[in-house]
């Protein structure tokens, strides 16, 4: 282990076990992880049913359950976007402790941060095809089951603020 | 301890053993802990010298240092200022997870949450005429002993990233 | 007749006589009745053409030509849009009067105010499938009778600012 | 009567009898008026204590009040301010229907519209010292008799809003 | 040659022999002109791959290499978006020096300026289909001869900032 | 002569010889200077009484006069204020083509440069008690003779604006 900062950043609309795998991936490369919780000002649409607020605590409860982890290890910050995409590494050095490496799996992501010489890593993905947040809000849309796709304190969360009525509305309404 | 989650804001400039004490003093009313760092967007003014990512992480790691803090009942969330002042409460609670009671000493934070109707209470101040930002900026300036009012891993940091220096100058530019 | 005030939200790209029956139809339910113009800010876009002072004027002289009305019960305040859903509620509430009960037939608008415990009515929508913006728009576009669906002042005013001519080069550059 | 529509500009902070005037005044030179609601995404300052919502009730109900007024010449419109000055008129052109003269008495205002060409008129103000909104602020701080100042119905507004008690804190916490 | 100084406005994205074209029928119009750089705050999107100040730097060493060019005539200007479509035209004016004619081919920015009434001329476009912005980026993600509709220090800067890969990989990511 | 391109910043409220002075300076240690209009969105205070595009006339035409100069090497670029000092390096990198040093007098500039690795230089400043842009202005005010401190071509830019009358009236309003 020689780094001792990384970076790893997802919209977590909604945190699900994909990411949990990718946390405990990157504990296993750097001392101390920052969570970035990516468009941080998004809810109330398709894409984005859940407040910054919410995904927070799906994330901090989750990792609390966890009793392998060190929670001073850890620390979640939410990220609004900005209008120029130029400027959003620039953004996020300044919001967040200095790091030294990124993961992350999207492609925009590490094209922004690689361009000002920051090493990516892209971390292993885990049954892509059904452990993906847009998969999961199609899931709650159609009735299909998709508990087992988050940890139980997710799908609390999830249950105790209509989580599931919501996602359904929002696909309605397209917007 | 009948609360579930309380919300304590601060600037955090820099972030000493007055906040600490708060800190500890909350930690005996609520069961979690969410630690808002105000004005997170600013830096390198006068008033403002450290960015948000700096300020986290002073606060992160004077925590982390504690052996009595169970780190699962703490979570720091950076909060920017917004320009429209009666929608600042309302930003904050879709940032962070729901709280019952917010923590402040300041009063505008008291009137703006007392007007939505959340509880407010005024933790006890320690000590306040130099356990207090501002003192500890003007101290700096003025070349005056400092260190004792910040926690050990707080006064490294500021060191780290050349924040004596930067407060000087600062200073002198009026900005 | 229980409640004091009710607000009623379109975006008026025109406003036509499915409007005015939804105005008339909430005078009957509420003493005061709030017309907010939504997406004020826009305008030059072929989904919205017209700008928030010409829309006001359309809905304002519209009123006024009603003997029937009595003024001194309608208030017309542009409503901006903000970048934040979740703060879209809290921002009407700081822009208006307080009110009891919103109508709407917009589905999000409906979710968003539902979700704050703000009571939604759904007017009755006539002759639907025509007396709608985007047909209005359609119509003009292609040169189809259309002066019928809004009222005599709205089509002087639509006339007296080349809407015409500029609802359809809005339709030719796809803005 | 020449000029067809003309614009009141304030920011009413509070609306009192002095800003009646103007209109009364600005009603005999104009068919229509439209009364600008200036800052109107400001509250909860020193100098800015109510939100858009509240003053545009103040003016609505004060005029609503008045027998002799025909409702039908008047036009509420909230104006938010923007931070580059050289667009602000234009801005306002935007939100509001067209005008042939501005009505008003702050320096500003008057010197943006004559640079970009629209006719200013500088209303009579009776009782300067008295009628101004910073006088009946500095009154209720220090509770010197105010209520004279205002109409009935801004008087009670202010009442039921717990005015009097914001704008003391308010100018206790300097902000 | 009556008109004093002329804007032409393009995206750039990138810098052409087309715009080069244009540069120099409007040289014959007008005695000066203004390059308007749109959009200026965008980058690293597929449709605006280039930043502000790589576009401003391709026009300015093309424009440099031409020994008829009088270099006094010439003034490059970025010009950021605006979200209020009805403030463009006015956002540009304060921006740049007055202008008496605007050269454009887009549909958009003439019906904006003519609507304030400013004489818009539509420079002849040479060689449209593989003389525009798209297809030369089309071509890049192709691997098809491009080099030819740029000029030689265009093509140096695309390369020197590896504007090759960057172009195909945003492609990819669909940003 | 090694480094390849500058940076110069300024407000230039309004451009004077000192400011020129500067430029000629700067011309003997870079081979292409970069001219940034900082606070280029201001105009119409006390302390910006001059829009962008004024101020960028006022640059580019002083230096069209001087025939020892060749055009070719300089760029002028209007930089816009961002709300966040952390940001504003990163703002200005994107803007403007690749610069390897700062030419500023400024002290925050300095100070936020060197913070982000850039060299700056500080310019020898001649005449500075007369020739600064606050004195200028303040002679303004007070009919002080100030036509010597600027070039011919910013005078004949400044009185055709009527920019005498507009800074008086700019002191009288306090804005």
């Amino acid at each position: 282990m020689i780094l001792s900062r990384g970076l790893f950043i997802g919209r977590f609309q909604p945190f699900h076990l994909g990411h949990k795998a990718c946390i405990d991936f990157a504990l296993q490369e750097v001392n101390d992880l920052i969570i970035g919780v990516g468009s941080s000002q998004a809810s109330f649409e398709a894409k984005n049913p859940f407040t910054g607020g919410e995904r927070i605590l799906m994330i901090k409860e989750t990792l609390n359950a966890d009793p392998k982890l060190d929670q001073r290890r850890i620390l979640i910050v939410p990220i609004s976007d900005i209008n120029v995409h130029s400027l959003w590494t620039s953004h996020i050095k300044i919001l967040v402790p200095t790091f030294e490496v990124v993961f992350a799996n999207d492609q925009f992501t590490s094209l922004l941060f690689k361009e000002t010489g920051v090493k990516v890593v892209n971390p292993p993905m885990i049954k892509r095809t059904v452990l993906s947040g847009s998969e999961i809000r199609r899931r709650i849309v159609h009735d299909i089951k998709w508990t087992r796709l988050v940890s139980p304190r997710t799908e609390t969360i999830i249950k105790e603020i209509n989580g599931v009525e919501r996602i359904k509305r929002l696909h309605l309404c397209h917007c």
